[in-house]
């Protein structure tokens, strides 16, 4: 291995320094999936793939050094977390990792307001998950700092949205002409909610494959629908999986049914095994947002189709991208 | 942004490498206001300040680049634990962050010397926060290592209070000739207890103004008294507001009220607000150590008086001024 | 303090780049004493040395600069975690603290291998603690980057072994021809087990000091047997202390006897203290794992045969030098 030099402002091959579109993130926060338009995921994308690039080759450089991420986790959670972490250290900054607010200041009443203007004091970026809808975007009404919405509640998480769009532009190339086909809980869970809506800047065809009370939102459908996507609903995937590009695979909860007769009855048929693959496609992808609990057996991981492992790595780097925009070193 | 060059010995314009003064902190431990006389006071901050300038000018520095911090919190506090984590950062070093002590070893009976004495084979200083009182002096009894208190229970909070002192010196220039106001619990209160006693060693005048409950403790207007300071007790702000140069305002906890009743009424005589600040002067100065659950409006937050903000970033750079100094490296 | 420069490759006055055994350890797990022989203990005990000269010499240097430990603990453990994280630390890399896992994905159901193959995506080398047996090696199983196993359960906890041995050979200068008293519950402390299994291979004398219900399991005694160590067991301490060259203490649990009284007769026998050492040789040494409860009597801690303390420093070269071996940079 040969001794890494970092790269400066004039030398880097790769980063692309002196991008006017750079400045529009340099300073602004990261909330909403529905921030970007089409030129903002193609810039971003552009800035993870460069980042993917340093990271093949050298694994860490000081594009932010000396920059202090303050990583605001009201509730836990090890993958995003990390995934933080290891994107600001990747890029050669600091963390500050806050797991506890749960017993601390907040625990004595504090504002989320004031909890924010203290540890900007102390960093430049803050990471904020909280379990609260609107949360990230009340912090950054009072923080001169950027933001990173790492999820609030049932509200969004942008980054999750964004680093699925990467993986399957990553993977297949590009987005338009796809059909993408989302499986399992898609009235729960945010993920599918969010992508869904990044997707509809492309031109896509979408199936939902769900149980009956477990569909896709009819607002979302609406949504889309105006915007001109082609959307179908179905309750199994066999008709679609042939066709399928995309198998944006979720988690379906047992507590979202009334009687466990009816979980245990449809739980089998969302299952991704070698054995239902074999009507999939040999180009495609299956992406799950993990962690999995048997909605994918694990036969499946040495498939070259499996995509979910490779989905956290693209995460690293489109985490990596946004941490270097919002602090204007993209 | 230029690239940084760290400071070296010889080049550095800020900081004071061979000042005499700097040798008598180096391997201290930082335990108590009382081990500081008025010159250490004013280079402490003399140091503080050339690390405000640092970071405005460069954000971070590698002036203790190589040591590591051990930040061992036996309670929880994110502004405490952050702010430490951030000066240490700040300063090139690394942490070792400690939150998890009362599930750890500690729960299997290790004494603190031991887990002291442990952490000090790998750190090269300990930020400890206790429950109980005395247990930093204990620490440093033990430890090779400087050892800084930052909070043991009843005890002291050093740091907070001399960030506290810097917040007053940065702010309004001087100390000398003050009318320094202290509103709300000054009974339990230890950070107006070390304030006060830090306050003692300048020619100020100190007002309390407390419910009758909660009365700054009589050993403490006596150890001042002697001392030569001019304090008054009163039961309402309106009287001294007018010629207050720092008003210190800090939390009236409901648990230390008897009936339900008594606090309600009281509560909301010790309330900032802009209409209660129209009696104040312009040049003066609104602190609270934070947080605060009411006490101060939050439509004060834009009043350019209000100070509890910039007051965690003073904090910021007395405790990078503290690691520094007993690393040696002020 | 002059200006560290890194040591690169070619520069090194320390470190044995070049070296052909080095191309052994590199990417491999740590999960087990049982696959280290003699050479590789030679080898790891040699760079382990060279450590600690960086360490006394320099603090801290830039050999695993950029590259990032996820520390990941099932279960908490201050002393190993702290350990870990400085050795990190003082090779210039990066550390990515996981402590909460009890809380987050694991407590969704994710698997131990789905949690390892998403944090390699994030970090180059993943140490783990865990409470059931054999879950480093699943670990290791599903990983593609060197996992170091830190304590699984009533398994194994190699690089406590290694440090203990590491301890012996730098404060008695061999191992060979030594005289090894283990002192206390040797039926549970998986600690002496396979300290047992590292010394058997080296020429040492091995005496067992327990209460009759602790005995040192009867298939390690058989294993050892085999390999032709001489070993003895006993109930009291005072016919082997004086011909101990390393006396091992370990903690006798309360819980671990039926009945108080019994429990009550038998600890007071195994408590180290001045008294007792005055039988012991000069030159002689005393080990704890820690955290101590009452085994060895502070009194004992400024005795130059009391080790545990160093024992701990030794084990932070110890582990600098097993992740810089599995990062190929030893």
């Amino acid at each position: 291995m040969t001794t890494y030099v970092p790269p400066t402002r004039n030398q880097s091959p790769y980063l692309p320094f002196g991008d006017q579109r750079n400045a529009q993130f340099y300073g602004k926060d990261i909330l909403s999936v529905n921030q970007f338009n089409r030129d903002d995921l193609e810039y971003i994308f552009g800035v993870a793939k460069e980042m993917r690039e340093m990271v093949t080759r050298i694994g860490t450089f000081d594009l932010l050094k000396g920059k202090i991420l303050a990583n605001l986790f009201y509730e836990p959670s090890t993958r995003t977390s990390s995934s933080f972490t290891s994107a600001m250290e990747r890029l050669g900054g600091s963390v500050i990792p806050i797991n506890e607010v749960r017993y601390s200041s907040v625990s004595k009443g504090e504002s989320l307001p004031d909890t924010v203007r203290t540890l900007e004091c102390y960093a430049d970026v803050i990471v904020i998950r909280h379990p609260e809808s609107g949360s990230a975007a009340l912090a950054a009404k009072y923080a001169r700092k950027p933001i990173i919405n790492a999820g609030d509640g049932v509200g969004e998480h942008p980054t999750q949205a964004l680093l699925d769009l990467f993986t399957i532009v990553s993977e297949l190339g590009n987005v338009d002409g796809l059909t993408v086909t989302m499986l399992g809980d898609l009235k729960y869970g945010r993920t599918v909610h969010s992508l869904a809506r990044l997707l509809s800047q492309f031109i896509v065809k979408i199936n939902y494959v769900s149980p009956e009370i477990l569909r896709m939102p009819s607002e979302i459908i609406a949504e889309l629908k105006e915007k001109g996507v082609s959307q179908s609903e179905y309750n199994t995937l066999d008709a679609v999986l042939p066709k399928t590009d995309v198998l944006y695979v979720t988690r379906v909860q047992k507590e979202r049914f009334e009687n466990q007769e009816e979980y245990e009855s449809v739980k089998g048929a969302y299952v991704i095994t070698p054995e239902v693959m074999e009507q999939a496609k040999d180009k495609m992808i299956v992406m799950h947002p993990l962690p999995r609990v048997g909605e994918i057996s694990m036969e499946m991981d040495d498939d070259p189709r499996a995509a979910y492992f490779r989905q956290m790595e693209y995460g690293l780097y489109v985490r990596m991208a946004l941490l270097a925009m919002v602090l204007g070193k993209a």
